[in-house]
């Protein structure tokens, strides 16, 4: 279960970097919801190395193959098995990871843990784990008809989009008008000059992802522990590289007091709406209708093309060379993971809201 | 399931506010642990209300009952079922709630999600849900002896402990030294005048609880969704009014590049440690035996004792005055719930890392 | 996770047969359904000892308490905690129990595997956690509004009900006019002699329960691993003394040829139907519309009240006495708890499917 | 989750009859157990049809390809994915199906439940499924090395092995001596007869099989829902075909009284062991160190070469001619599948017993 997510719509990733190939399985998917492999690609198109001039050259065509559950163009509410072959292994480039523990990767603690590890390419800590996710976020995203889901790049390193920048949601056209996915022109320019510098430097930096939904029911989410913002939480550290969540005021919203944090409400021709969204639209773990807004911190990249202190498996002092291809910034590619993970929360969280409270609706 | 949490140390919480008890069963404790009825009353005892002035002046004894799991001082190994009375119930006090929607809480969102709710002091949604989960966490900090756990205050509202205040972990009994459960006291003292300053007002504030936990073994943690940081964020985002969860160099980690964020292995006494901590205790989602640190953002109580615009159950615009006995800040009151999570996180990672990797070890 | 049942209408029972009390926490039930304790009570009658002279003489007036989860007589989406006290608790009768395993009990089990047991009235392992099923098998009752669901008795020891004997569905009037809860006058008759007749031998029978359910609509069940059968399987072996569950022809069906076997569809008044029902219901896991039929056997009760062979805690080997208040025959009381528990895999399987197949249907 | 089995050795299977492959995930798998493809393919060499002339001439190498999971020969802690191809697809042999349900298959059920299905071959139900059970097994076998697991046939329509025609546990080659898999010769000649003598009558038998394993520890198995016999029960009932489970003395058990059917405890060596095994290995749902002993009813299978009543998709009725290549017989191959869900079902409790008993002992 350790490989699995959701409770209704669930998926199961499996696969290392550079074994044959990467996958997901994705079980109690509704039936009848029309879906094609082109679909499916686009989404991992998204998330593909080797896009831009500021993400890994690692070259993938990354294919999806349907291997199950999808019949005629429809899902058959049968597992849907998808598969993607790994093309560009080039396992000779990761001897030197046999025997030494990259800092701040999981090599060290996957040896510990389990007591083997397949070495090359980070075997399963890869981020080519998450192309399982991506694939199944685009079958949940079919789901999610009349919703808006954007994920876009507020910040890189210290340059940040101005507050107040968007005056709405921006669309999918000017989040992806640039390789950085940042919806702000100007901002866009000078993170991209940012990602050059630091790759030319052999470094690499991180950032913070925005993510905002719009046209959710009020109702999702769940009183106690399955709260909407919990799984949303646990949904985006379970992505590498993450070190932070907020939703809605987050860790700024500790400067308000309450008369200035409450969201009062209104009604606005006939619905009842708040006048403000600090909430970021969810109250008491459900959503309330109001646009979901939360944001994710993603470390820099740990592997830099500089030399650096380590261990080895030893336990021996030793120095390790960072090589191989590398994003020296994977936030404008968490994009897509981003609103995959989201989707797969949000039709989960609809289907158990569902079964709950419409199953014995008379 | 919305009600438990943990795989296999799993917690079920029941009760409302102003319902006849609250209360919490526990599945899958080991058997044989020696627990008594006061060591439970002792966490409660740090949660309850009353504590100090400058938490809610709602008296309740919150006296626990041990009706199962436990036999002659020793659990075994059946479930714990462990229940509070609800003693100081004044529902007349929330009369207006019931036709009114108070802003930035869950009356709006259950009402519409569930067409039905107790809105007697906000029924499920009240903070009295947490008595279950501190009384679990008491059963698992016993379990987790060699480990030591402690969160504590870092902000209240714009106070903030100074950086590199803390030389190392604090003491319990600096924890406790004050009611606000700061253990700087120059930023404790701060922070208890803040509160009783916005108490006066009718207002409240918010703050942040950092955790640490030192002792713990490397390898606590799955590899993929199951991290043991996205495992904690979910508990952390579970509890009322939280806003943000970050672990390590969290949102302030964007602000580094790769070559200052990372963490460098080093054989310390034929031990593999690293010379810094940005990783917070975790890398690819286990834990790398360095102290775990975490932080998670409250945001203002949302109750204060102010006429409010809202909205009645009908929808039509109204008023709500603010009455009641509330917290003007449930941040301190929140440590012992934090670390009750905390603990609730680390037994079931345990008791999983062990069954993966030592049931048929030879 | 071991004392939970179900995915989505899911009960947790806790509690043993001397401590201060049993119960169940039912999560997920749907809001808004109106219940009554007095109509839980009713349930929990059926199964309290002490009914009539052929079940055990233990008086338990085994009222249950409300504690959460009911507000203004309708479920509210919270989970609902029931409790019934144990009132007549005679441990000192149970001091033999403590240190010598009763045969084919679970005395030895228990103590072997957790080191530890409440010997007395064999605590978790008692019949008396059945309480707990039975209380929220009302509740789950009350959702089945068109159903009917209906337990009783087919065989007793060597004295069984005529094949054909039942031209439909017996009422529950018919059920109940026997306290041996069969159906069939004469055979009831021969049933309750027959038990009277072993009770004052000190000895005890078993026999078999069948369980009807008619109303259900098609497509209850899941294809693969939860077949509705495999959940009705699971649940039935999971009560105290069962050894074995049949659906539709069952073991008797390997003796027919498969022309003999299949059901053949037929357009019945514009309803797909079938012309016989060995499946019992169930085609590929999943329900068809027919009576779903079953059976349960158990073994007769191995408290007897005569001297039998044992060891004791230490390995010696010893006699021992049956004594306490025990049933002769535990099938009549097992029949509310066959329906409890089928009760709750069909609500169970109700809102899964509901939840797959029409959360998204537009 | 409807596709999955287990708790913490959890797997989850996919693919259709016809569709490109049917596969496997195994999560939670022990690191560092040593395991092969051919191991893993020896299994499915047992379950693969065309192995003889009394079984289904459809020709499937059913090739096991390992995709992820294992490196350099061992398991490494991540998830297993292994996938077999559909060779022998001849799609145009099913097209009759299309528009008619065959009478006692899933094609009504599954056609009403999902509002589409693949027809061919019965996709989703088609016994193909279980490859992927079977190659699971295959691991959870090498997992327990010690227990001795085997699966044999004790019936074929009225054909039954004498009782006590067995001394002891029949060895893999008693069993796998004739094609029938029934380890006493002359039975299992009687039984071949039958299954030559139904099939050339265009029709179908079905039978039972029985399974026993020793070598168990005592503690395997959870008191209340989980109960070893209630998840090796679901385990039987969710495989195709199966009308019924009993453990131990069964329902031929409900013919003794209580003083003939209880096993004596004594003490053998220094060991508690029973004097007779009607509790079949289990008491009180926990394992108790006895043979574990139960045994699984198959109906006939639903395929047969004639011509049936039946309805069309439109529910107009009409007659369907039974055709492509089937099993007279699945009892055979069930005897592999019924070895591996029993490894499956015993690998999970294991892992569940350490976790809880052994994590947190000193």
């Amino acid at each position: 279960m350790p490989n699995s997510f959701g409770k209704l719509f669930r998926i199961t990733t499996w696969g290392e970097s550079h074994g044959p190939a990467v996958g997901v399985v994705i079980d109690g998917c509704p039936p009848r919801i029309a879906i094609s492999a082109e679909e499916i690609q686009a989404e991992l198109d998204r998330r593909r190395p080797g896009q831009s001039d500021i993400v890994t050259p690692r070259k993938e065509a990354d294919r999806v193959e349907v291997l199950s559950g999808i019949f005629e163009g429809q899902t058959t509410g049968t597992p849907i098995s998808l598969l993607v072959r790994n093309a560009d292994q080039r396992p000779g480039a990761y001897d030197e990871m046999k025997d030494k523990f990259r800092p701040s990767h999981a090599d060290f603690t996957y040896a510990t843990k389990f007591g083997i590890r397949d070495h090359r390419g980070g075997g399963r800590s890869s981020a080519r784990e998450t192309i399982g996710r991506v694939a199944a976020g685009a079958i949940a995203k079919k789901l999610l008809r009349d919703v808006q889901l954007r994920a876009f790049i507020v910040r890189v390193h210290d340059i940040s989009m101005p507050k107040n920048a968007l005056a709405e949601m921006p669309t999918l056209e000017q989040i992806e008008a640039t390789p950085v996915r940042c919806p702000h022109p100007a901002t866009a320019e000078a993170m991209i000059a940012r990602i050059k510098e630091v790759r030319s430097a052999g470094d690499s930096v991180g950032g913070i992802v925005e993510c905002r939904v719009a046209g959710l029911p009020v109702g999702l989410g769940e009183p106690v522990f399955d709260r909407l913002e919990a799984d949303l939480a646990k949904a985006m550290l379970s992505l590498p590289a993450t070190k932070g969540f907020e939703v809605g005021s987050g860790f700024g919203g500790t400067l308000l007091k309450g008369s200035e944090h409450n969201d009062l409400f209104t009604n606005e021709d006939g619905k009842v709406r708040t006048t403000s969204n600090r909430s970021g639209g969810v109250q008491g773990g459900i959503s309330n209708g109001e646009e979901l807004v939360f944001r994710v911190a993603f470390k820099p990249t740990a592997t830099i093309l500089q030399s650096q202190p380590t261990v080895d498996t030893t336990g021996a002092e030793t120095e390790l060379m960072g090589r191989g291809r590398h994003d020296p910034c994977v936030v404008p590619r968490a994009v897509p993971i981003v609103e995959a993970m989201t989707a797969l929360v949000l039709v989960d969280h609809w289907m158990r809201h569902h079964a709950q409270t419409q199953t014995f609706a008379s």
